[in-house]
């Protein structure tokens, strides 16, 4: 392991992904069952260190042990997951239109596949320094698409990221993966330069929006642009309708707190912004804020950041603060700020920032009707969440108005936890992510690091095996444009 | 019809733009099947209008009747197509993962589908004044994805949009579509304000590097950046390995020329670089080009722009000029230029350069091994076509490097004519487009409007009808992960 304030030097970078782009033809021409295989070995190496790991991360990104090891836990799960969806094929989007002299067009034979984009330079994380960094969902789907991967280190955590980076690059070669797949970088230039260095085909990134931005703008600014991936920012608002609060409000407003201070507020889906009936009474909400203790957030720059932008809240005439949270020895104690809906709707841009920590804000409408109002002032989000009744006149259009600025629609639930499944979506119009058309969380993530080829009447014996009549494979395909089939 | 010289106004745009945004929800929420009528009654609205456009057509883009008369028949086919693809619902991409306690994480109920990302803007081609303009495959994609769709009319055949805007207007509105769907802006300047107006929230263009990237640059200079979906350009290199030219020479060189001078040599897909076998002997393809009659190109703005790419080819001291071509009163005579392989790997940068119209590279290669170092200077390209035999041992390697580079590999033809199929991809790494990772088209081009959205706990009643068990529209589903079925 390399001394702890090593920056990675620009010979270093080139040199890094020179491997890389020679890994790059090696990794995707690996049968599928190969990768499958290199990520199973990754999946075991990690969960195999994990008394290595998870005291490194707790002094890192100061997270008790349990929130250590459940997203270890979490990150090897989806190493695995990927290996099914090797396994399965379906994720090649395999379509073979045979020739057809009756088509509206002339129609030779054409098979179409997905293949890999190339070198992907990942950058992690601050709040999960497991399963959104090193060897987490970017890194994972990544060389599950057959792309050799470069991360560039949190400085959150660049302890863990080299121990990591040692055992994900002796797992992948001792399962046989090419050199020179998988490699760490350090440093704000390294990553600038990582960025914009020719050999890079995609970018995938977690984090802020101005530092999401900035390497974004970097990205489209090159002779030739590559797709950056950026998960950036979102207040993930809950809209609370009368009929929930009538039925269930205390329970509500527990969860609510729960969620919203679920790892001191350090996550992209916290329920930033919360709609309730006037008359809700925020007592019990109050309490519970008051009687939570302090907890240490993830590094000094995240706790500057953070009390910068409670402050901002804090301090704007449209809001009250219910509870003032501190700093203490331990770390902060929750804030919990409110404003009403008109004042909402008057100063969007301030009170609809992400603040990234232990503070929410909760609004009052007067009549429930004028939630729809908020779809007007929103930028794009993570999540939206209606808690409502099954018969509730509101619920409909709260789901729709979900829908049309977000990526994901919960119903009496919260936002906080993002199920690692086939059917999830972690994405949103901007600024929530900069690539709404993708998700980052969910087994569809590895449709980023792919593009689709055509081969047109190309002989069987010299088509990849995934095309070829016989599907020796056994790849899910598309005949004709029909369902597809094994 | 306004009058032709009328460039649309800021207010005049704003205006199309906000009805576009209203229009928005209402197509979207039209079940797919609403939307297949609406493309299919364009279609047949289109066709019955043949006698009225296609006169327009020839005047404006100076090709003959019969090609005007299939391509519009291209254009009604991929409306039809698209409808088809509706009807399938397989576009959706629907995936629906049961709540699960024993998954790896924790796991609600969570169903996915696709839905539309609002108003799209799209940049004709002058060369498509019918399959890739008004009514192409960027507007019947993004229609069908259910998102409005504001064309920019092309200065090559402003009478030709205005007439075929006035057709599809019409017919949208007789199938019951919303009002403002579907609108045509003119000019530089609106086209520019349409990238950058707040309501659009992505952009199909098919035309030349620098137009498309200055496009690209503002869309990506938003303070919301959205989706740029151009075709650019592409010099679609077409390797003949000795076996090949030593099986069937004439005909290889026959069916080049037939390729590179079709439609004036107009076609993103010409072959502008063909690498042939020193000594393959090339008077036969001199006598055929030296025979072929003038044809007129498009308009002057690409008659300027190909006589001064072709002046730059011919003076270039590494090429010789077999071939050269003139402009008469019928317009230009073709022209063919050679060069040898070192030459080429030596000037790449100029000789690899799109020269869009009548003129094609001969290249004289001495060992075909040496061919595979033409993998290392290429750019992105739409095709790259291999002529060989089956056992050819170059066979594997040349088909590999252009499914590197390209986005079509063609195996023995031709890389002129598109067919419109589900598995054709019409895409490639940059400049051959500014999105390699979709494809403009084939039915999958509609993906390129859609983003996925997850609904997580929604009770039956409220789920979109594509999400509800019991499935009432028979959209094929991936259940867990699973094979999709209906």
């Amino acid at each position: 392991m390399t001394d702890e304030t090593s920056e990675t030097t620009m010979e270093e970078l080139d040199s890094v992904l020179r491997r890389a782009a020679e890994a790059a033809p090696l990794l995707a021409s690996t049968a599928p069952a190969g990768r499958a295989r290199m990520l199973r070995a990754v999946a075991d190496a990690l969960d195999g260190a994990a008394d290595r790991l998870v005291p490194v991360a707790m002094a890192e990104a100061h997270y008790p042990e349990t929130r250590c090891r459940s997203e270890l836990g979490r990150t090897t799960f989806q190493l695995r997951l990927f290996a099914d969806v090797l396994e399965d094929g379906g994720y090649l989007e395999v379509m073979v239109d045979p020739a057809d002299p009756e088509w509206g067009t002339p129609r030779p034979d054409v098979r179409r596949l997905l293949v890999p984009l190339g070198p992907v330079v990942v950058f992690g994380a601050s709040n999960f320094p497991f399963a959104f960094s090193t060897a987490g969902g970017d890194s994972a789907s990544a060389l599950a698409a057959g792309c050799p991967v470069v991360v560039k280190a949190h400085p959150g955590h660049p302890e863990l990221a080299r121990l990591t980076t040692d055992i994900v690059v002796e797992a992948l070669a001792e399962a046989g993966a090419p050199e020179g797949v998988f490699a760490l970088v350090s440093g704000f230039e390294a990553g600038r330069a990582a960025v914009l260095h020719p050999n890079t085909r995609a970018v995938g990134f977690t984090g802020s929006i101005p530092g999401g931005r900035a390497l974004y703008d970097l990205a489209v600014s090159r002779p030739d642009p590559i797709p950056f991936y950026g998960e950036l920012g979102s207040v993930n608002p809950v809209f609370v309708t009368r009929a929930a609060m009538a039925g269930r409000g205390a329970r509500i407003l527990e969860e609510y707190a729960a969620s919203a201070t679920l790892g001191s507020g350090q996550f992209c889906t916290k329920p930033g912004v919360v709609f309730l009936p006037e008359g809700a009474g925020t007592e019990s909400l109050v309490a519970d804020f008051e009687a939570r203790a302090a907890a240490p957030l993830l590094n000094d720059r995240v706790a500057d950041g953070f009390a910068r932008g409670l402050d901002a809240l804090a301090a704007h005439p449209a809001t009250k603060v219910l509870v003032q949270g501190v700093r203490t020895e331990e770390g902060w104690t929750p804030s919990l700020l409110s404003t009403d809906l008109d004042s909402l709707l008057e100063h969007s841009e301030e009170l609809l920032n992400e603040c990234f920590g232990p503070a929410t804000l909760v609004v009052s409408y007067p009549d429930e009707r004028r939630l729809l109002e908020v779809g007007g002032v929103l930028h794009g989000q993570l999540t939206v969440t209606v808690h409502g009744e099954e018969d509730d006149p509101m619920a409909p259009a709260l789901l729709a108005l979900g829908a049309s600025v977000a990526g994901r629609v919960i119903w009496n639930g919260w936002p906080t936890g993002v199920a690692v499944t086939h059917a999830m979506t972690h994405s949103g119009p901007y600024p929530a992510t900069t690539a709404s058309t993708h998700t980052s969380v969910g087994s569809t993530a590895i449709r980023r690091f792919l593009r689709p080829v055509t081969y047109q009447a190309v002989p069987e014996a010299l088509l990849p095996a995934e095309l070829r009549d016989a599907n020796p494979l056994g790849v899910p395909r598309r005949v004709n444009g029909g369902t597809p089939s094994v």
